[in-house]
């Protein structure tokens, strides 16, 4: 298969936006694309490849005539599109959580778990933003040693939210900064100047669901229910990317400097790692970059096996559209997408 | 003792301000007052309790006549005060780090270690403001069992940098927020939307020094070199109160109650734990407040015996100012200040 049509579900979002310039940075072969969103947007022009495309709701006449549909709405147009899609032969490729621990879905990084794509039944689903970059630094080094415990502490952008979040950051600094008072709709507190420890619903044990999600994927996609993941997630006020400092404890010794050359030839990630001269990953610079950056790689002094880093990953980008993208594209390759009558 | 003459060194500084503040609120029993700062703000006026005191140089002769020096301004300033008043038989409460690791200083925390004000010889340090807020935490909770390990990452405000700090961010903010280009003199990069792995000098082994801190002054402050601390210091657009999400493995199990029990009963420490109804501790609600503030306490659900928690203090009150006079309140109370000649 060397070329396909999509569907865009979702294309008027944040993710939706992305995914349109990445589609079109990497040349992804489309030759027919089809732009969904809800009623609201109905109509609205965007533009792709220099053409005016009309937004449609995603009828199941649109999920019939394309091989692709990527899905980043709410959980619940995910829940409603992917098994239209999947039941007419088109593979949903799934930004929302609904069916990530479905054990049907493969639930995939490219660079990690390629493979499971082959179990596909019709959906695949992306991994949570905050676990991508997590598990393509894990799934190297497991290659040297295992992995027993991570403790890992986010600071998430608000475009994880979504584009009103951003908005929203946006006008409460305007309102701080000429003293005005806030407003907060997309957060249950202040986003602007603030940090908040609450990204997703609490849950009984005291964690978040963003926080479980950090530990149920990691362990999914890796194969591997040993690993132990303790996250506290925290939204930051930043437009783009998410930053995360890691705590690995491995099962055997293993050094920061073998850390950093089994990373720096890892494809996906770059090394970002030069404190002196005030080198190390940030989200302003990790924004519109396809690479998970990694820095601060050192010996964890508290931990025998332990192993600290830094890693900075542009959440709309391999946080979520450029990673559907790759699946698609991995698909392709495989040739694991079904055939369709009017390609025939 | 029941009254003193205080100078105060960093007076038109951020703590500086905060500390007369907070002098005013607790009715710290001042009978003097001398307020000192560099060349550049002499002859300034600032007003305490309805007084309009003006700005001088801190000379021999202002240290002769008080029993506190309070010093919040650059390590150099107190590498040359500090001694001047010890040496005038002046107490030297100092917050920066120049003397916090020297055996002959108590590293004080009033709540933790007021004892060790005893074998004090002029100086007394106050621990950085990451750590005060970790070993108010960590000292009570010892009683029940020894800690471990305690791997912690921070989100710190720009006023830990000063009052110069938080003016840049508020500048690039609006730059930012009116697409403008932003520049950046307090840090190496933007603070403004982003953040920064990068508080104080980068060491040899990898950490900051502001990282290495917190391992090296808990172990004094808690008089237990066993205890092993991981940081990663994070600073954040943020611009009052330091934020930190702590995971501390004990050596017996120790429930979530347990904690909260033995926490809500310490001085100093404010309980804000109910997550299902949006209640957790947040910089913005921090600042201005006395109290450390502790919420998400958690069984951490990768290590057997750990509890994770996030805990929120205001930089300049806990962190700095206030724990300066609660030192001062606390050796007044000892009747540990030397008798000075013009007191009798």
């Amino acid at each position: 298969m060397n070329s396909c049509k999509i569907a865009v579900v979702g294309a008027t979002g944040a993710v939706g936006q992305v995914f349109l310039d990445i589609a079109d940075q990497r040349h992804f072969p489309i030759d027919e694309i089809r732009l969904c969103a809800s009623e609201r947007s109905v109509g609205k022009k965007i533009e792709f490849r220099s053409q005016e495309i009309e937004v449609e709701l995603c009828t199941p006449a649109v999920l019939d005539e394309v091989d692709f549909a990527f899905i980043s709405a709410s959980g619940d147009v995910s829940r409603e599109v992917a098994p239209l899609a999947a039941n007419r032969g088109t593979v949903a490729i799934d930004d929302s959580s609904a069916f990530r621990m479905d054990a049907d879905v493969p639930l995939v990084v490219p660079e990690v778990n390629a493979k499971d794509l082959n179990d596909h039944k019709g959906i695949v689903s992306i991994p949570n933003c905050s676990t991508t970059p997590l598990v393509m630094v894990l799934n190297p080094l497991m290659k040297k040693s295992s992995v027993n415990r991570v403790v890992v502490d986010t600071f998430q952008s608000v475009t994880g939210t979504g584009a009103a979040a951003l908005a929203e950051m946006e006008h409460q600094s305007e309102a701080i900064l000429n003293t005005r008072p806030v407003t907060s709709n997309e957060y249950p507190h202040q986003i602007a100047f603030n940090v908040m420890p609450h990204i997703e619903p609490f849950q009984k044990n005291g964690y978040t669901r963003e926080e479980m999600k950090m530990l149920y994927e990691t362990q999914k996609i890796l194969h591997n229910s040993n690993i132990l993941v303790s996250a506290t997630c925290v939204r930051v006020p930043v437009a783009v990317s998410h930053s995360e400092a890691i705590h690995i404890e491995f099962e055997d010794m293993i050094s920061p400097n073998e850390v950093r050359e089994i990373l720096e030839n890892e494809p996906g990630i770059k090394i970002v790692d030069d404190p002196f001269s005030d080198v190390y990953p940030m989200p302003i610079d990790a924004a519109g970059m396809d690479d998970v950056l990694v820095g601060r790689i050192r010996k964890d002094i508290s931990h025998p096996n332990g192993i600290a880093m830094w890693v900075v990953c542009d959440n709309l980008r391999k946080g979520a559209a450029l990673n559907a993208i790759q699946i698609a594209e991995e698909m392709m390759k495989r040739d694991i997408v079904a055939e369709k009558n009017w390609r025939k």
